[in-house]
């Protein structure tokens, strides 16, 4: 047992890299220690307090018969139970704090005590709907509920030692794997999330029943005739092996996608390795937002053709963003390639960090890449999957920094932090690293502690950073290759100092030609992080009439009144002069009236925190006449 | 009576313009009259037999007694039949055509049979839904199906003389009346449609009842609490008299405020003029595409915000297109401002003739401004309005495109026509149109009869025709102003020649800034005529890739295969290399690989008559580096 890890490779056949626990990675200023004590402190507990307000948690007092009337909300809702019970032990793995931990085995206490007696549990499909319950697959999440349990158990048991959930979550297992299976029922679940979760039971009890299950519930798409309605909107019109482009509800692909990967890494059966990276290219090479995000339709919630990706119009879920980053993280473990970790970078500082206000109180579920001014974050949903998703993605956030394999270290992304881990065949590594990334592009890492023997350690190099370097004491490697990873090894001592530069010059960024509604525009990034134009930065102004420059040099200003978001870029654009209300709708074109214009550009994820106004994220290029 | 009209506004007060007969503009040769025969002879029958197909008929026929049998189809289904039968009756006003007659008189007899003893009559809320009638307005569509009835019996009526129709709708009309009124239940339909017709009923019959419940009808809307649910989407959420943005469903907002235009022409309430001014300046001004098109969102089949107009997933209804054409229509005979004609082009010549195929048998609902080769016209629809829509559009297009006044006669679009007119205050007019147009902007007027006073000649000069002159024998009015009507008053004489030249060169046309979707890109326009780049024409290329040359001048070349469309134009524009499947999605723009490309543009009403590919009107800018 590695201690409170989010995904237990230890033991996988096809995993290059290996967990390292989630209190091995302390964080410690920079960046992300303040935004997770945020989460920790404020988040966790307003959500907590949502659960309550909404019934979400009654619905398990009702069910297990303590109190009466009717269930509360939709039928899917007690995921959201499981996935801040997920976010909760993970706080506690890193951060001891009793009333928390009140709150948590209140909650364990009331799951366990509605479950029935031969392992069901799902609170909607209670008393007169008990009749109802695996009747229908498609559209009733029970088996998404109960991954999102096992989920939410592995984890509570790894944070605390505690087997009361994972002993529910066994029984709940047992009772799913007995009710389908290929000498039993035909079916799988409309909504993915149990394959993934039945993989990590395996990695759990190391009970090869689970694994076998996941593989039988990821084969059951695309039957003849089909277990769960046929369509693209499922996942469910091709055999899960034959499936290669992504299409369908975006945050049941990512799922999906996810379960491919741990299945494959497991098993070794490449049919389902190979499709986990074909999915992966259609998402990532042609249906991803810039952000990180993925799903361009509101229909359906799902991802559009290659190269649909409209900016206003954009759904890029919160939940999809970070199934995304579950994705990437997988195959980014079962290849150890650099690309699955810049997209992980991408998604985590701007689609998934868009998705959580900076006061921790609101989130946002979809994303969209501009808007008017009426989209807003909101303390809670009906449909209020996003919320505990964030939560519990940013509460195992030190699980993702950092791998190990044998006798290496590798260091996905940068944070200030403590990091103690046990690198196999080598012995115990203990380092600081010291970074205001994304900010700064220079990273300093103090060895502590190095055994007396060779360890490599892989410092990912952003496909972004062109010149970067990095420095051990005198020896200067100038100029690393980018978008890979960087391999010193050596054998390290305490008081050894490695210095890693990465320039983070302001970089225009434009899409594929394709890509119809970003003709003429580009995008702002440094670093990992996208930048926006909002109207709070530009009082006076029609933001859709402002350009960039593309010669304008950008400069880093400080900025106020955003918690967290200390820094924005700002540079001379242009602003044209027939842009007003009473300019034609369509006319022929005049000499540009192109007048300069003093623009500052924020970054994504802080938008939409200070007074409503427009946003856009691509903007357009000043062009002469 | 003045033959058969579209609209009869000789006794309106408000009215500038008064209407001329169809068959006192007869076609000849030209854009128009071919096209009109295709509908005539082809359409026209296609659509009739569409509606025996799909039971539209025989659901008068079971309403009846005659048939048994479930109804077939949706409840508005009547609708689609009675827009035939106004088509079949414009046509035969002035083409006569004993089978399209027998057809249409069988129709006719079997609306008239299903008429109720108290003059209801939907064929849907019979038998056993008989207890509904009137309990839904909102969303039954019974007020919306008995207007389309009246417009066809008046239509009906105008053409053949005879009162079958007629006596059947003005039965309705009074059931009506009597149902819904200030003294009797306050009620009004969701789907407007019944206010216009009822004030047409009026012109009619000069029955004041009708007009009343006009208003009646009109001053439902927006009230507390509200009768038809009193959301934007039914133009229910303020009175209309306060309404001035173009919100909602877009057919039903334009045939709101045609009733609008109409009871202030007849009434001189101003209120409701106001208002369809107020209402017109949202929608032409910054909500319609440069087709004509209205309804930016398929959700609600709606108006989106201002400058809100995506191109491939623009709604774009045909049957909107159709609306602000009629709309416009009344805003032209209220006030003879050349705009509101050339809006009726704009749309007419784009967003509506788009709708139907060049071989006149299929149609588009929906008419995007950019497609992937996925949207082809439909031989049918279950929901059908647009095809007889569009059908009873073409088959009244004379009644459109001349009016009279005291003493002028007005020419607001030019198609190769004999004119017969009496002008008010004046006598017999005759004259002979010549003109190619939209092909040409050469219109040659011979006077072949005038009266022997003088006679003002108002000859529409369209914004685009900068530098367009007007010549009377060897008197030449060079430059004359564009965006009105260029009048010229003499004693005409027959063997007079007049010609009107208008400069057809090819337009670049930019969008307003805020129209997000078309940054960067231009349209290119040919007189009245939007073009748009086809796949078809550009074998072997990715339509994405390529952009104009804003440099390029553009060339007119015959063009083979499709029918009614000789003409397209051709010019030297540029291909990106760097628009593949294999150039990152996203990335640091590089210097343009360009290479010029032969583009050819067809007009955008003939597009998608070839084999099925890539469209778009809105094309890329090609940028120097």
């Amino acid at each position: 047992m590695t201690g409170t890890v989010v995904l237990e490779s230890s033991l996988t056949p096809g995993a290059r890299l290996l967990p390292v626990a989630l209190d091995a990675v302390r964080l410690r200023g920079g960046f992300w220690e303040a935004r997770l004590d945020l989460v920790r402190q404020v988040t966790l507990r307003q959500q907590h307090d949502q659960l309550e307000a909404t019934g979400r948690i009654a619905n398990f007092h009702r069910a297990a018969g303590a109190i009466d009337g009717d269930f509360n909300g939709r039928y899917y809702n007690d995921s959201d139970v499981y996935k801040w019970v997920e976010a909760a032990s993970f706080s506690l793995a890193t951060h001891p704090d009793p009333e928390l931990e009140h709150r948590l085995e209140s909650v364990v206490s009331a799951i366990a005590s509605a479950q029935q007696p031969d392992g069901y549990l799902n609170t909607y499909f209670m008393f007169d709907l008990a009749e109802d319950r695996w009747a229908d697959l498609t559209n009733k999440h029970e088996m998404y509920c109960a991954g999102h349990l096992i989920q939410a158990s592995i984890a509570h048991h790894r944070a605390t030692g505690r087997r009361t959930l994972l002993d529910v979550s066994i029984r709940l297992a047992d009772h799913i794997c007995t009710t389908f299976g290929p000498t039993s029922r035909r079916g799988t679940d409309g909504h993915q999330e149990i394959e993934l979760a039945m993989v990590e039971l395996f990695r759990e009890t190391r009970d090869r029943r689970y694994l076998d299950e996941a593989v039988f519930l990821l084969e059951m798409r695309g039957q003849q005739p089909p277990v769960v309605g046929g369509s693209p909107y499922h996942q469910d019109h091709l055999p899960v092996r034959e499936q290669s482009e992504a299409v369908g509800h975006a945050v049941r692909l990512t799922y999906l996608a996810c379960a491919l990967a741990d299945v494959s890494m497991e098993t070794g059966d490449m049919g389902f390795g190979v499709a986990a990276h074909a999915l992966w290219e259609s998402a990532f090479a042609c249906k991803a937002y810039v952000t990180g995000g993925l799903g361009a339709r509101w229909q359906g919630e799902a991802f559009g053709e290659d190269y649909e990706l409209p900016n206003d119009t954009a759904y890029a879920e919160t939940c999809a963003a970070i199934g995304g980053f579950m994705w990437s993280w997988r195959l980014l473990i079962g290849t150890g390639e650099a690309r699955f970790a810049e997209a992980m970078e991408t998604a985590l500082y701007n689609g998934i960090l868009a998705g959580l206000s900076l006061d921790g109180e609101a989130y946002f579920y979809q994303n969209p890449l501009s808007d008017r001014g009426r989209h807003r974050r909101q303390p809670w949903f009906g449909t209020a999957c996003c919320p505990p998703n964030i939560a519990r993605l940013l509460m195992s956030l030190p699980g993702y920094l950092v791998s190990v394999s044998d006798c290496a270290l590798h260091l996905h992304t940068y944070a200030s932090a403590l990091v103690d881990v046990m690198v196999p065949g080598a012995g115990r590594v203990q380092c600081a690293v010291e970074t205001a990334y994304p900010w700064d592009g220079t990273v300093t890492i103090d060895v502590l502690d190095a055994p007396e023997v060779p360890v490599t350690l892989h410092l990912r190099i952003p496909s972004w950073a062109d010149g970067a370097s990095v420095a051990i004491g005198a020896q200067v490697s100038e100029d690393v290759p980018v978008g890979a990873y960087c391999g010193v090894t050596r054998q390290f001592a305490s008081g050894d100092r490695i210095v890693l530069t990465l320039p983070m010059g302001t970089r225009l960024i434009e899409a594929h030609p394709r890509v119809a509604s970003n003709t003429g525009r580009v995008a702002l990034m440094r670093g990992p992080v996208v930048h926006c134009l909002e109207a709070a930065d530009h009082p006076g102004f029609d933001l859709s009439a402002l350009a960039i420059d593309s010669r304008t040099p950008w400069e880093v200003r400080s900025l106020a009144g955003l918690p967290g978001c200390p820094h924005a870029l700002v540079g001379v654009g242009a602003i044209r002069g027939d842009a007003g209300p009473t300019a034609p709708l369509h006319r022929t074109p005049a000499p540009r009236d192109w007048r300069a214009a003093m623009l500052t550009a924020v970054p994504y994820f802080a938008w939409a925190n200070r007074d409503a106004g427009a946003m856009a994220v691509w903007l357009p290029v000043m062009q002469p006449d």
